[in-house]
């Protein structure tokens, strides 16, 4: 049993298995922004999202499909960001090789993955109703319920209720009502450690907690299955006949590994290099929950570092050593707590926290990838799996975890795969999946032989021979010289042959029995692999969360305050009014930031110019033009930064070329401000 | 039978056919390079394709699935600098609204767009052995075999053997073996007529053709089944239970119409504008062939463009009417001819050849966005759909197709799918799809009214009331007013009630029958949809062929022409030799390089510099900058251009600057080479 338990977890995409997202349990006033120090309201964020079509739930005109979502422009827009972002920070800066493999993937290679035996949640059914439970999720939400009615019997006051309901809502929970039930003070400790462990329990633990605690459909009572593992892979069949079972892929990593031998021969042999990959991956949840952090479709962005396995140090790790992390390692959660240790990865790996400056040099990337698309570093932190989680060949595993107002999101993995892929898919194919190298100094290897007369062998034991030879071929250099001993004596040798038992090899089928000397100048190993792998749509939601806050003035008014290099639109143009003068300017204008790469776009509508620009801060445009009559006069124009709703007035080619700056995060506004002065001559915002 | 036809046709996403790969026509002696003259050999553009890793069959360690290719390195590049480019071009040009929908897709959806019912390929069986053939290739194949087997029997030399050996490898013909018999010269004009408009029947029409010519399993003379549809998508179930049935999309179109409301919202309700997405669909071919040019996993862009049906002009039209293009109109066609007129896109539309100027526009819009990523204007074509051809609903269609050495590939896609899908699906769900515009002039609208009383007519007709009540409400203004004049004689109504039969109304249920003015101020339309949709796999590999060449004075050396904006890398960096004084040069410019958002790779091996040039030939790479002793002295650096093979010296500073330049299109290495004189005085090219 508990080997199955590793198994599925070993298999699971690291950042899609969501147990992690974790109980939030911050108090509510701790949701605040940093700067503005408005309160976090999620139903707000949520109902702007909905309004300027961040995102929606799919097929919503066919009533929606669980765990399926489209992007709408600004969301699709931030994505397209995010990965161009990815793809220069991470493929181009350490010059991976990025491949693009299909989803489609036949049943054979995710038999050898593992996938189809283990990759596996466990459900309950209840026979009558027919409604489907994962099991995890069953025993959580019922025992918790039970401690609410416990604490409601009790008289105990509830901390944070409104996140609590939050929270229930996102997660369609069974349990609908709290009945006020005292409980044993030993029953609570219980139910509690069950809690505290409930992302470590196999099918049969689960069934058994079911079974012990009466846990039952919280609907109508009925009673449930025992736990069944329910395979999360989508079926299909490909070609004509239907005979070709395949699977939609669980994760991109399988295609990648595939390629490795056309990869390193593109690589000219060369170690170590990485592959990357952007695409889709499927995962059919049971339940899905929580928007954007459980879902059925999903971008992901791995990379496969492949590495000599005697040789993990990173050549570029010293450029990273000393930047500064929060950590949470794996003995500190053994000891039950969450405290944090913030050191450079560089005193990471000297204590030996982190097991490798390769691990160190991608979990450091990976910390200023995320800043750099704006997640607040004050709410990311590093957590190691604790040797209990960790997959069975991993020497050492960090996910990069977001705090949200859902709590610790597991949004980025960082594990050591080790050799285990190539290893079987190669035992599986037959081919070699392996690295050779010249030895610095060759040396000399000595072997026993056994030379068979393959002339004689053959006709001698007809189908038997290969048997026979083989098992010759696999004895020991002891056993082989002990055989030339006997030959030498007895003029023939005996072995032991399976399925054929004792078999006698007369001389005239022995060519030799003798020592050899080999000189070995290349050495052949099959590399391991550290694995960074991204959730976009997790990290992207916990991007929104980060980036949202209120004007204290209006706590209507949302902003999302992206990095401009993140932000879907970088520019708004705004006509002061519908007069006709504007029109050519605001055209030409729109043509010069489109010929700078700078995307924008024009708001002409009849609105006061102040609303388009609250309209726009809750798309997080980070900045707007405005032409009004001094430009008609001049050509002069202002430009408004969305944060600090300042402007400054120059002309276009100074505030292009400005822009251009603080999109690349060569300039701040600050400065820019200082420089040009602030303009206040327009009353602009209301 | 002839409506089924047309619904298949309908429902096919236009650029993915596949019938529109049309024979090879083309002498050999055509197929050569513009400019090098060199002949073109599809072979050894694989085998450099297969080298260098630009994409390769999908799981080929586990054998191959047909129908699925990985992209390596190259391709990958080159794949996402298209669709970067098709963002570029389109979208922020255009400011159409990007989306990214989901490609799992349920079953209500594509019934009611219809491709669950009609997206099919017509297929037969041989019973005895399993072997599935698609109906029009096997008759296609088999006459074509006959045919030749008819001009051997007759002695009549074959044109262009080698094409045609091509293509019958790739496409992996059923018919192995030509036999030499002659036909009656009626036979063979019959066969050549049935091959003329293979592309037109409909299943039952080729059984009749397969019954007719008595066409057989070519391999073991076994009888065939009768065709019958095979659907091409892809089904799956979605969620634990299994119950729910999905598929796999089949174009990204469907997915932008069921978001229109949100995009119209979004787009504050202004008309006309667009939507857009790039994204994988799926299609499970009968027999895949012809290498990336049909495929079972494709990567699309698909642009919705939404058009009031009264307002088909496009505002930019004027920006390209001057461009010329050479077009392949139907009427040309009809008339069995394939002659080209070349005319500019203004007076393509003047003369009625192309319906309209959006539709005129976005014409325009495919060829900037081809010959800019590329492709030969010589090997380009706008193609009409014939009226047979063409979905009942359009009423124009053209393709852009590539000419290759599979002959004419529908590329791209652009028809005008008018009401339909918006209508379809706002029918199924009950949810309007419209806009709604405010009229210039409104209007009064006279109707008559029936109006009842609701608190009586319940009690009185119970559960058959809203079937009285609709038919009233549904009746004519001239039957209503007959009805009043009724009630005033007779004080009653009689109407007829489908399944009631002639029900009678008493007065004291009517209110009012009456004739009232309402004054419209709104008109409400469903918009038509242009839709360019573009197969970016087959665009790639059309650019592919039009890109290669070979050097004339070494014809094994291959040359990818690409433009510095679509290829994969945009400059390599060779440091003369291994000596370690160059690799801090080297790594600096590779910073400075990167900082300027160039793409470089280092090749420092110790192949020769020439050598080491031939490789990145291959891989299109247009820059490559050489380090030497004397940029030790002096910092100065060399700068070659991949087509010419010529160099320049100058500052980093100044060659950054140039490369820059001639990526973005702004200069040309003709008038660089002029600036700043051509560089002779070291020996790299071999």
């Amino acid at each position: 049993m508990p080997v199955i338990q590793t198994v599925i977890r070993r298999l699971s995409p690291r950042i899609f298995t969501g147990n992690q997202i974790r109980t939030f349990s911050r108090s509510l006033s701790a949701m605040v922004h940093p700067e503005s120090g408005s309160p976090f309201d999620r139903n707000q964020l949520e109902e702007l999202l909905r309004k300027r079509f961040f995102y929606a739930p799919a097929f919503q005109l066919y009533n929606g499909v669980a765990g399926l979502y489209d992007y709408g422009p600004p969301g699709c827009a931030i994505e397209a960001n995010i990965t161009d972002l990815w793809r220069k920070h991470f493929v181009l800066e350490d010059d991976m090789l990025e491949v693009s493999t299909t989803m489609l993937t036949p049943e054979n290679v995710l038999k050898t993955s593992g996938h189809v035996d283990k990759f596996a949640d466990w459900m309950c059914k209840d026979p009558k109703t027919g409604e489907i439970f994962r099991a995890d999720h069953l025993v959580e939400e019922v025992l918790e319920a039970r401690l609410k009615g416990d604490k409601e019997a009790r008289g105990v006051a509830e901390e944070a209720p409104k996140e609590e309901d939050d929270k229930k809502a996102k997660r369609k929970k069974k349990v609908k009502e709290i009945k006020a039930v005292k409980l044993e003070d030993a029953v609570v400790q219980e139910y509690e450690e069950v809690l505290a462990k409930i992302d470590n329990y196999d099918g049969p633990q689960l069934g058994e907690l079911i079974a012990k605690y009466k846990i039952r459909n919280p609907a109508t009572d009925g009673e449930l299955t025992p736990p069944i593992a329910f395979n999360l892979m989508f079926e299909t069949a490909i070609g004509p006949s239907g005979a070709l079972k395949g699977y939609l892929r669980p994760e991109t990593a399988q295609g990648q590994f595939l390629n490795f031998n056309k990869l390193l021969e593109y690589n000219n042999a060369k170690m170590p290099f990485a592959s990357a990959s952007i695409g889709k991956s499927f995962r059919n949840e049971i339940s899905p929950r929580a928007g954007l952090l459980r879902v059925r479709e999903f971008l992901m962005a791995e990379i496969e570092h492949y590495v000599d396995p005697l040789k993990k140090d990173h050549s570029r790790f010293n450029e990273v050593k000393d930047i500064k992390m929060k950590f949470l390692p794996k003995d500190v959660q053994s000891a039950g707590k969450t405290d944090i240790t913030e050191i450079t990865i560089g005193e990471a790996v000297e204590k030996g926290m982190v097991d490798n400056t390769t691990l160190g040099y991608f979990l450091a990337r990976i910390y200023l990838f995320l800043t750099k698309i704006g997640i607040d570093p004050t709410r990311m932190r590093f957590r190691q799996h604790m040797d209990n989680e960790m997959a069975h060949y991993a020497c050492d595993c960090w996910d990069a975890e977001l705090q949200t107002s859902y709590g610790w999101i597991e949004c980025v993995g960082c594990a050591d795969r080790s050799a285990y892929d190539l290893t079987v898919h190669s035992k599986a194919t037959g081919e070699k999946l392996v690295v050779r190298e010249a030895l610095d100094e060759p040396y000399i290897q000595k072997d026993w032989i056994v030379e068979t007369n393959k002339k004689k062998f053959g006709p001698k034991f007809k189908r038997d021979a290969k048997a026979v030879e083989d098992t010759l071929e696999k004895l020991s250099n002891e056993e082989k010289q002990a055989l030339g001993e006997q030959l030498e004596k007895e003029g023939k040798i005996t072995v032991t042959v399976e399925g054929l038992g004792q078999v006698e090899v007369e001389k005239d089928l022995i060519l030799a029995i003798e020592e050899r000397s080999t000189k070995i100048s290349t050495r052949e190993y099959t590399p391991n692999v550290i694995e960074p792998s991204f959730g976009i749509g997790r990290i992207l939601y916990s991007l929104v969360e980060h980036s949202f806050w209120t004007r204290p003035q209006d706590i209507q008014r949302g902003v999302l305050s992206f990095p401009p290099i993140i932000a879907p639109t970088k520019c708004l143009l705004v006509p002061l009014s519908g007069n006709e003068v504007f029109k050519p300017i605001v055209k030409e204008l729109g043509y010069k930031l489109r010929k700078a790469g700078i995307s924008n776009k024009v708001d002409d509508s009849s609105a006061a110019i102040g609303r388009r620009y609250a309209r726009n801060d809750e798309l997080g445009t980070p900045f707007g033009i405005t032409v009004d009559f001094q430009t008609v006069k001049d050509g002069s124009i202002t430009l408004r930064e969305r944060d600090s709703t300042k402007q400054i007035r120059a002309s276009p080619e100074e505030i292009i070329e400005v822009m251009e700056q603080l999109i690349e995060g060569d300039a701040k506004w600050e400065d820019v401000l200082a420089k040009y002065g602030e303009f206040t001559g327009q009353q602009l915002d209301d």
